[in-house]
């Protein structure tokens, strides 16, 4: 697999400066969100991000994605500013209200479509649709310090989309805790709740998480690609439906490449080849 | 916003006595389980305090309910002398089962819909419809002593409705376990399950409890009553149609007088004064 | 109820020795996977413990099912061995392997489907299908040093009929935390991620689950039939329909004349005596 270590300063629209920093590495692709202090999910952001996230789908040396930030917010969500001056526009801002709110749906579901695990890195802060960008990751990993909440209802308007994503990673009463209260948990009631996988001390942070990178780059892209479209897809099925689909899932993998000479090389003890397709 | 102390004796069909307390005080409407040893959901009951949940949709000065109840038992369910003597009944008693498990499916659900937020506040046991109608509440806050199961088993009669709420609530091998084996789990298996959000020694449960009510009471009426519908609602969609659903209900909370003020007093650094409406 | 003692030799296809040992006592139908080192789920021990399953499930001697292993793995999941030989046919294995995973697949249904209660008893490592198997049972009791994984990754085929159970057992990020790291978790984090109900140190694992056997055993048939089918439909059902149809099973349940026996005993203070059916 080819080493790519590229390091965009233009990647956001405007061309003021990175709005989400690029960094591939052994097929790990590193975004990190880089509009501090709050790492505000703007338009440009989203925007940068989604167009991030459309090319690594297809780019060959991309084996899965993390998604970090800078500072000590990993995102506290939406641009209120931002949103508040189009209150001015003609149509009393509704067009960019839809546009803002439309483009974090399709962010958030294009990373569980993305054929290519995502893992989010937390470090600080994750709020509102912050925290809804957390709960959206296949996988997420914080530091001790780290804190999750959905505050909408503070300031008048709950927190409806990342409550999406949220009572989907969490049983509903503790999702409906953390939006009726908007109160901020911490790390270990976000793992309990079942918001993150692990927790880090933050000087192992990038360490910890480059591990779990590693480990899955290593696998088939293959296989990844077709259990990760597996997972979600058969989620909102009958299980029934369900078990149908996945066996059918099964034949096509076992027919595979990859599962060939993954099964191959387990058998004969020996260091499986991916295709790295 | 009204202050309003009620304590009505009369609010049970047959006039015998409160068969559910009623005191209402900054926004919060306390209705207290007043059926005692059990406080059995008997018709009268599951009649009132139906009433007391219809008349607080509409009650402007009424933010946020709490279901709490007398003695040491929170409620232990159906009242099954009752259920018995319909045995007698010309069509041995379906009529009757009929009317009572209906009103339980439509009171629990009543819950959900419910414009406001709906926090069971649980000392002592929680048994069979008892048990769902704390699985059924937004939030529920116990005391350590607490404790919590669906016993039909044990009486002949699996707790089929109660398996409703509870397999919905915790994961599906847990609800099995209570709902298979009927024995008794104690508070703090009930929040590993997921079925009550926190436990409080006895003396500090009415103040928790109240604490998050005025917490939750504080927050835009409209933003809860918009966000709880939203909630249940997407829960039951697949995650793209939820995220459509969920992304114009945004747009919509965006353009209510309470986000404006809300946001707007979040970037003046002042503390918003909603509609309460 | 009879009592039943029996220990079949020949219940495999071939007849070459027990692939699953069968022993029935006091209505506990224990099913022993003796396919050792692996206690693989091949077509035969497969089919095998179908048939056993679907006899158990018109077997008014059975109350229970138990399922167990032989050995130190509780099962490695499906035969690598047997569905590579497979890739010399014709279709190069399409037919075999469409036979496997549905085989599977029907497996797990029936496990849900089966009109009695059915644990896992799980003493090792429950890998892949194995996984599977322990995810799809209504309870799992496990040893201390019992692990699981579902490591499909690894050998280039995702585990995408586990994932079915996986992720109905847990929530989605822990399901996705063993599928696409293939890594192995421990007895402790299972019963954290809702996989198994409870972690018993090995010298009395057999002796927790016969309690909790008996216990179940102890129960109305009848009742646990109607309770766990209605569980697993109303699951998948919208609430509102979940409600209805869970209401006119309890009128139905209280029809029954295990329910009329059973509050009656409650209310006489007395033992229930079941019809046994």
């Amino acid at each position: 697999m080819a080493e790519i270590v590229s390091f965009r300063k233009d990647n956001n629209n405007s061309g003021e400066g990175a709005l989400v920093l690029r960094q591939l590495s052994d097929g790990i692709l590193r975004l990190t969100l880089n509009n501090p202090p709050a790492n505000a999910l703007n338009i440009s952001v989203m925007e940068t991000l989604m167009g991030e996230l459309q090319g690594a789908a297809d780019d060959k040396d991309v084996r899965i994605v993390v998604i970090a930030s800078t500072g000590n917010v990993f995102s506290a969500g939406h641009d209120l500013k931002e949103l508040t001056a189009h209150r001015a526009d003609e149509d009393d801002g509704v067009a960019f209200f839809e546009e803002t709110f439309a483009l974090a749906a399709d962010l958030m579901l294009e990373i569980s479509r993305l054929p290519k695990p995502v893992i989010a890195e937390i470090d600080g802060l994750a709020t509102a649709a912050g925290c809804q960008l957390v709960a959206s990751c296949d996988l997420a990993i914080c530091t001790d310090t780290s804190t999750f909440c959905t505050p909408g209802v503070n300031i008048g308007l709950f927190c409806s989309t990342p409550a999406v994503a949220v009572s989907r990673a969490a049983h509903r009463k503790q999702a409906m805790e953390m939006l009726l209260t908007g109160e901020t948990i911490d790390a270990s009631t976000a793992k309990d709740f079942g918001l993150v996988n692990r927790i880090v001390p933050k000087q192992y942070l990038t360490q910890v998480v480059s591990k779990y990178a590693s480990v899955i780059a290593s696998k088939s892209p293959e296989a990844l690609r077709i259990g990760k479209e597996a997972f979600y897809k058969q989620l909102e099925m009958p299980v029934a439906e369900a078990y149908d689909y996945a066996a059918s899932v099964m034949v096509d993998g076992m027919l595979t490449g990859d599962a060939q000479e993954g099964i191959g090389a387990f058998l004969g003890k020996r260091t499986p080849e991916w295709k790295g397709e």
